[in-house]
């Protein structure tokens, strides 16, 4: 772990929390549109809680305020009784303004910490996670704020919006051989679901060069897509019919036109641009109905080596196919369940249920947001979110058969 | 109607409405403990949309913010779309400064109407109900948030508690001789459902002179009152086995000790204290074990007659034996189911959605709460909830036959 | 009690439960089609279960099979365990044959004891309840398998149908003075909830000369009438939201034409005959549509006094308009919550769970239906289901206020 | 396709089929214990639907009731309507009586075609692919009323218990180095989610050589394993506290006995016997609690390579550790996702909606159980099921890394 300023990318993470709460009213940041939402105050809470827990515990400083950590615990069994998860919409103590101090208080406590050589070095590893925990609940907390947006009928916004987004993409597939490739990362940081490295057998296959478009989601749509059994797995049939699902979160369409409402209110969606807030089933009978099929993870990885999220801070949380779309733009759905690779361990510890414990029910999404943290993600993360999501801004890429 | 100063009513009742939310943050306002209850901002926003539309709308005076007509409309169907009860706690817009400001406007707006002696007069019959539907309010935003903190693990306080209740009561029965009553109530003002005035025969029936205590509820716990079917009703019995309840709510007993917690937190309950929020079923089964049962709401009216609510403005929210608990202490289960009276029928216009259209599967309540503001009920009238109810000051007062 | 005959009574009542389950195969006799429902088998079984328990045990006679007593208790808590209510319709075993020769053996039993004069006279009041009691559950046994069989693609039948029922009424009111009238039953035999017999005053009120016809409910649906929130009870609305209510159970309209199914399959509604099957919430809204109001079982009471159920036994379970359709065509909904009377008291014992314990959430209805055996109701005769209540056959005569 | 004898095997696996139905009343026939589950009737209609409708049909052969193929089709939207499956057991029609003479007719018929060379000859794919069919569903056919006994306080048995099942295993692993192992079968018959045959890299590995015994989950019983969230996936855990589970389906444990009830009726469990009847996350915990893992898919398939299932038709439906218990004893779960293998495709036409349309939330067992017939499983073969299944006779084998 080489990180040449440990305090100052602290800094920097702690700071743009703040920064992208900064425009929400306390009454905003209490706000919880559906069970497994969290309030803005409580993803503020809560990655200060593990810092608090996990770093300055460890090195013998004492929770300023000790009767908060179970309203802040979010899943850790071995770190005692939490407050239930549905629930996070009812705390209005600690208010928004406690939380504020908590924060600058455990951040100058870390930073002190991290001023100690020897203690940065011991800390190394914990804050490495600690820093990409932080830039997770970031994305959580953007997307679980638009929800509580959507549903009111005002309909507010985070922020206006900033420069328009690349949107026309490469309407072409790369082709790739059969062959081993190695999957996997061992870089300095990646989180523990992410190894260990192993080979797979890949056969031929073909990946699109953009994310499918809103263009071809109306097309599916207008064909009766939502109606035709032989495009959907069962479950997801099933899932169309519960819930009368006729499209992605947050979209409509209107005669010709789609209207998506996004952080920044409601805009008519460019033709080209990623479709987005999809759930796995309906990225996989869309993917059918274009002739294709969803990649499997280990395709994608193969595929996207080398590539990186190369964006600076977002001033527009809207989908891209810059760069084909990789990285920043919309969560890809993969056809892989999400599943421990060959010879995975959880780590011993707390931090052992960081990733372990939740494999099981979920599937595999691979590349990054335009909600996720510039610099956030690389080819070998692995997000994983069950197959009726539909909250976090997720897409698709095509995948072919070479044969 | 003879009200001889309308204005300095309205701004009384106005201004309470504020005084009782001042010691909530605006985090607080917003908390919606359940599907049922409805967040303090909302009541604050609720009973200023009611004069808007009901009295300021009928003479001419637009509204100041029509898009929020749909989120404070509460169950008038002919006034248009509503927001989902169950999602009031979502709304951060408008925020509690600008409830507060609107709040502001439209009382100056009332006020100058009211300066008018002709407006004044036409306006007469929906300012006392308005005056009275704001004090309706008043007691839910007490019970709400009083739901809303008891749900929160640092559980907050409204307010520090003031001078004590009187908590011993008369142990005696009053006995009244069978004959014929006069029930219901043509006063200058009451609500619809008290009326028309309609005679009732009374079997011969003796009522206690206190409401059922904290001692007599812990009997019946004790001694299992809670498993012995032949005291329920076979809903209640269910209710009872389906939820798991043995206690009231807020309510805990820990050896001898009873526990309760309050608007001003927790407190142990003295024995010969009112025990209060009971559902009806409960209420009912404890009145069985006691040798007794639940009086009508004839003989209940029957027997208050001549009585009032002399309570000064409470300074603590806590249940009284004070003048037989009548009112100002908890509400009373009766064994009436909540029917029309012989000959009722609702006003017309939206005014008649009032309470008409609640008039089955709910159970009626006499007298009035430590929660109701003073001088805000009457012998005649009728309160109404689901038997289950539980979040209301609730309790009970003893009758028996006499034969 | 002076039954001349209680034996061929009790033989005669026995051998028309078995005549009613003739047509029905074992697989028939074990359906459930809701939860709240029973297998015609378990009503066969349950009453045996009751001679049993109430006649035979007291008499000293065990049980032929002990460990059915479980199975086939209903809801007498003091009686021991019982298999949960929905899971009724999982029980194969015993089997139909089983419960044929258990019913014979019984009926020996009963029949033996009954030839002893002393025994005869100690078990009259149980007899005479233990008759009602099966023939309430003749009647069940006929609503439960015609949901059943409505619940089949094949839809299966009861039987052929047998002559025309009366259809055309006559649509005159009968006015009804004010004053004081004795309602209730201290008759030989009657149910507990049926007295004591007490005074009531009535307003002056007119009661339909026949019950509401199907022309009457397709006029009401045709215009809207599901669609109006001024015509409903609020929980009526919610529950026509809920479920998206179109009419009665078992009922659809076709073009002009109504389709109903029963007993005999499905048949075109002559526009004249009685509309049944609907909930007391519908009862209402059609009430409150065709310009009067449900009756209180209190005016119902008083305006049929006197009137009897001189059917045959019924050909055809066909509602009819016959004798005005007070007996033997649809329970009538009345404006009466189930409350217990003043001063009733439960029968001690086990046989006390009879009736009291349901005195709440329900609503009352007078008469009988075209499956109820002919003479088991009489003016004084109340009973209650939910206000949701429709797989019973229920509809509504008209009451108007005269004033 | 080369069976020697069509006609033949077709015979005897229909024979089969009405073997197992045979000491089951008509009423035990209708049973359908849990929406998943399906009446015995049902079972034996829907097998006949498919010859019927897969064979017949294309033949030229008209289906003999068509108006009953919505109540017989399972889940093929290609195929029209059907009949809701939570309530199968709601059809008393046709009867048994009927189906047997349906399936006599249809033998008769199949036989008949399969008479001439040239129709056998094409038909040969769907007649191995419905005796395969016909084979799973009696395997279901005995799960589903196992599960309708076990509902029922009399606790009926299909029969009485047969010879005992060997039940000690040997203690040792077997090892297997790290290499290429192909994957996946094409013999002349297997199903579609078999293939295609496809390399994978394992790493070494240990597989215990016996099924994981009764006396090591009483251990975890005991030792709280189901109260110590360490050992749980998320998911698991959230199961077992919303279910209150203790202990797999069927078994309960009493001081130091463990009790199993089966088709042959409750019985005291072998100490050494495989335990049964876990869910998944009962199995995944099991194995961390005993210091393994689960095998995956591919590491049991290696394994298993060339064994096979020799036993005779069984006339114990007990679980047995002989042969390693690998076929016919418990299947087995493995920590594989149900996922399309690489280059799958499910074939066109409604027989394409057999397998691939599942491939999401269920989880991989691989082997056989004492329930499934004799020779219908192979070390290739893909069983799935949701992770909280336990009505299938399931167990577990441990898996060990070997580094």
């Amino acid at each position: 772990m080489s990180n040449p300023d440990p305090a100052g990318r602290f800094r920097a993470v702690r700071g743009r929390t703040e920064a992208l709460a900064r425009p929400l009213s306390p009454e905003d940041q209490q706000l919880q549109a559906f069970p497994d939402a969290s309030p803005t105050k409580w993803h503020r809470g809560h990655t200060t809680w593990f810092w608090e827990t996990f770093l300055l515990g460890p090195a013998g400083v004492a929770p300023a305020h000790p009767e908060w950590a179970p309203l802040f615990n979010s899943y850790y069994e071995s770190m005692g009784a939490r407050h239930p998860r549905p629930q996070r919409g009812l705390l209005s103590r600690p208010s928004c303004a406690e939380v504020t101090a908590w924060r600058a208080l455990v951040d100058e406590r870390v930073e002190t910490l991290l001023e100690d050589r020897v203690a940065r070095e011991v800390a190394a590893p914990i804050v490495a996670l600690g820093l990409a925990h932080e830039e997770q609940h970031q994305e959580l907390l953007l997307t679980d704020i638009l929800a509580a947006f959507e549903a009111q009928p005002l309909r507010p916004t985070w922020g206006p919006a900033g420069p328009a987004a690349t949107l026309a993409g490469d309407d072409g597939f790369t082709e790739h051989a059969d062959g081993v490739v190695s999957l996997g990362s061992a870089t300095p940081f990646c989180f523990d679901n992410e190894g260990p490295v192993h080979d797979v057998f890949l056969r031929p296959y073909a990946l699109g060069r953009r994310l499918v478009t809103v263009r071809e989601w109306a097309a599916f749509a207008r064909e009766g897509g939502y109606e035709t059994p032989s495009l959907w797995l069962s479950d997801g049939l099933a899932w169309v019919r519960t819930h009368g699902i006729t499209g992605p979160a947050y979209t409509h369409r209107d005669g010709d036109d789609v209207w998506v409402f996004g952080l920044h209110g409601e805009r008519r969606a460019a033709p080209d641009e990623p479709i987005g807030h999809l759930s796995f089933y309906e990225a996989d009978a869309l993917a059918t109905f274009l002739g294709g099929r969803l990649p499997t993870e280990a395709e994608w990885e193969h595929a996207a080596r080398g590539r990186t999220d190369t964006r600076p801070e977002p001033g527009a949380f809207v989908p891209t196919q810059s760069e084909g779309g990789w990285f920043g733009s919309l969560w890809q759905w993969t056809r892989s369940a999400y599943s421990p690779y060959p010879g995975f361990r959880a780590p011993s510890g707390p931090i052992g249920e960081y990733n372990g414990k939740f494999m099981v029910n979920q599937v595999v999404l691979r590349g990054s947001s335009c909600l996720t943290p510039p610099g956030h993600s690389r080819p070998s993360y692995r997000n994983f979110w069950p197959p009726a999501t539909r909250f976090q801004a997720t897409g698709l890429r095509l995948a072919r058969e070479l044969d």
